[in-house]
């Protein structure tokens, strides 16, 4: 069974939300357009709708990551949800309590949703696989995998400043080997029509098979982000750093890092990506991530928004069916 | 003063709720109809009611249980209260302050109740003494005391099963003497009228003078469960399995596992139950806990129910003693 | 720019604060009387006001409080805001991310306060500088330099028991050199008008320019509380008992502990207070800290009081400033 298989009901809905893979671009439109009904509710001053008023929203984190936990936190309660934060690692292995067991126990909770970050590709999917009908599950980042609402985030900034994805030359620079977020976004925008995508970065860092995705392969920054409308740059991660994969961080920021001279090569009006934490002066210069072309802290706010939606629309059809 | 005096006001309603031990069966049995009342709360899409709204509920937890403060985290919040969870270990010892003024500290933030679970068996009681009048304690468990709430959840679960506890033959398996959830159950099951309540487990693992509390004791498990009517399984600590009290967790499972073959021995509509976590292969066998007989999960839910249950009864009792 | 400068809008409104130093006297009374208002809130069985509903309220703790922080995120929670808890050691620095990386990211989030607590002197106000527009930050404690939440709940508690701040002799005892309470103490109540302000001693806890505060400084306790309706005594840090400032913690009780002999000579109706946690038998004696003069737990019920309105008073202004 595919992530595709599992996330949808049979009325089509979002039911879970594991992967972007093999999901219908009217359904990625939708999450962009609910997202644009979110998006004022934060520049509001009660930054709070009743939508999920009594629901309960459990954070499962097998990983820890500060951001990500906090903005689905957020998102929850801007929504009106009961949130418990859990650090599985910490509490269930600690009584040698088996996973099943743990997930087994928050469903008898009568949680109606796990939010699942898991450093292993796939926990999501099997974890939506087990649970009860009236849970779902959202992929919160699992492994190399995929890390679908950053997908969509991204997705919805390149829409509110570019509009139209069918016209659109986009780069992804960096470390795509290891990168759930390439993933996610590579699936994203292929599905939305982008018709010029590319990966940038050295051979060592990119799937040998990754032209099967869709996307064009360089290994020269100045070649791959020519004439983009759209720069993604990617985290290296700083075990990667220490690896055999690359010669030092100094290096790579000589061969790959985003400087301002080299976005002179993209679009006049190109904008500038990154999904965070930055590593300033490895991947990306601070002249850049903090220029005017960048909208990383705009991917931020607009990552609530889109939480938002794709929680509201998960336990929005949930209700429905429940009700039917 | 014995914890049921501390536990009741002069109109016989709860105040605190250290110990079953001494309560009256009305009041065991008003909880148990409070708790079917909230049940159905659980159950819906909304599941929250107003009932504690602007009251301040803190857990202070001692001892960690994800498992417990989580029940309670959320009885709480589905009636409305704010929550404070608070790692007291971690805290007040850090800075030398004394339990004593951290319990006063937390009594002038205004409070209105403590859920206390610490390793040392009477420490709720000691601090339901020590509070301020208008802040009541829960006992969330301590040492090898009792744990009330899982107490009046077991005796929930039985009544919904069986309905009349004065026609029931129950054994409790296992380490009877280090479990406060024995302790608790066996004082309720007693106080609702269950005839023939029996324990069940390796002489070591019996307290000596356990007879006094009116049950029956089985060093043989086949004896011990032979024609009843609800298992209760208990926990073996990890600590246990490597002490001088029992030869190994393998053995242990040969003598005292749960297994479907045995349970062949109980009443053919007899229930499995188990506090949590499960250690599988030591006291129950898989087939057992995820087989048909077992309500171990249903445990779990009816937890919250009952939690909110005596959080409402407390806190009600409460508004009216100050309105008074 | 001084702290007074960045804490006022262009009215003379509240936006920050971050010290008490330098704001008019009107304002700290205003703080004063809104927190009168709030105070009753928490004798209520519903603590609890819609003032700030659906703001976001972040807790950014640089330096562990458990005491601080629970009564910031009581009075948050009892405004209705949300509250984002982030212990910011752990999460920040871990993957490398600057302090400003982390703020930026946090105002992205569209939080509209921050309360910062910092071991470094004049962080809150690095951060107040730094921050986008729409976020206030309130000051919970930054290095030796101030703590005027703290400064405005000692004079709330003053002025419930003395009224008057123009007629009023008080002591401060203890570690000033290194005490932010102390700091905070002084600039309120010379704002408020206090003639008498000692503060007392041994000299190598007493900052030598402190005069210029417009204090007087007394090496010996008797001579330093006679006559005085206000004793506030000072925590003396662990690290500062085994420094070489001190000879050992039992001679400084000896020298500095406020005992009920020596209360004898402050005034009778002398009211004792200490901003907490209490070192029994260092600088404080039991039968003093739990006596009928003392007024230590009022100070943390007051405290979330103060809290309140000084929130509300920002919060307010802010969304005014939003509708203009």
């Amino acid at each position: 069974m595919s992530a595709a298989d599992i996330q949808l009901d049979d009325q089509g809905r979002l039911r879970h939300f594991i992967a972007i893979e093999g999901l219908p671009r009217a359904l990625l439109t939708q999450i962009l357009d609910n997202a644009e009904r979110f998006a004022p509710v934060g520049d509001r001053t009660v930054k709070k709708v009743p939508l999920l008023r009594g629901r309960t929203v459990a954070n499962l984190f097998f990983e820890p990551s500060t951001r990500t936990r906090t903005t689905f936190d957020l998102a929850a309660k801007r929504l009106s949800a009961d949130v418990l934060n859990l650090n599985i690692e910490a509490s269930s292995t600690k009584k040698g309590e088996s996973l099943a067991d743990t997930l087994r126990n928050l469903e008898a909770m009568q949680c109606d949703m796990f939010v699942v970050r898991h450093q292993v590709s796939g926990a999501a999917h099997f974890i939506a696989q087990q649970v009860a009908p009236y849970i779902s599950v959202i992929n919160g980042g699992d492994g190399r995998h995929e890390h679908p609402t950053q997908g969509m985030l991204d997705a919805f900034t390149i829409r509110r400043h570019k509009q139209d994805f069918t016209r659109l030359k986009i780069a992804i620079v960096g470390d795509v080997a290891h990168s759930r977020v390439a993933r996610s976004n590579i699936q994203a925008l292929k599905i939305l029509g982008v018709p010029d995508l590319r990966v940038v970065g050295p051979k060592t860092l990119i799937p040998p098979a990754i032209d099967a995705m869709g996307v064009t392969v360089y290994d020269d920054l100045d070649e791959g982000i020519r004439d983009c409308d759209v720069v993604i740059t990617l985290r290296l991660q700083q075990e990667r750093m220490q690896s055999a994969l690359l010669p030092s961080a100094h290096e790579y920021f000589r061969e790959y890092g985003l400087t301002a001279d080299r976005m002179r090569l993209a679009a006049p009006d190109a904008i500038v990506m990154h999904p965070g934490p930055i590593n300033r002066g490895v991947e990306i210069d601070s002249a850049v991530a903090d220029g005017a072309q960048s909208v990383i802290l705009q991917q931020v706010t607009y990552g609530i928004a889109v939480r938002m939606a794709v929680m509201a629309m998960i336990l929005g059809s949930q209700a429905q069916a429940g009700a039917a």
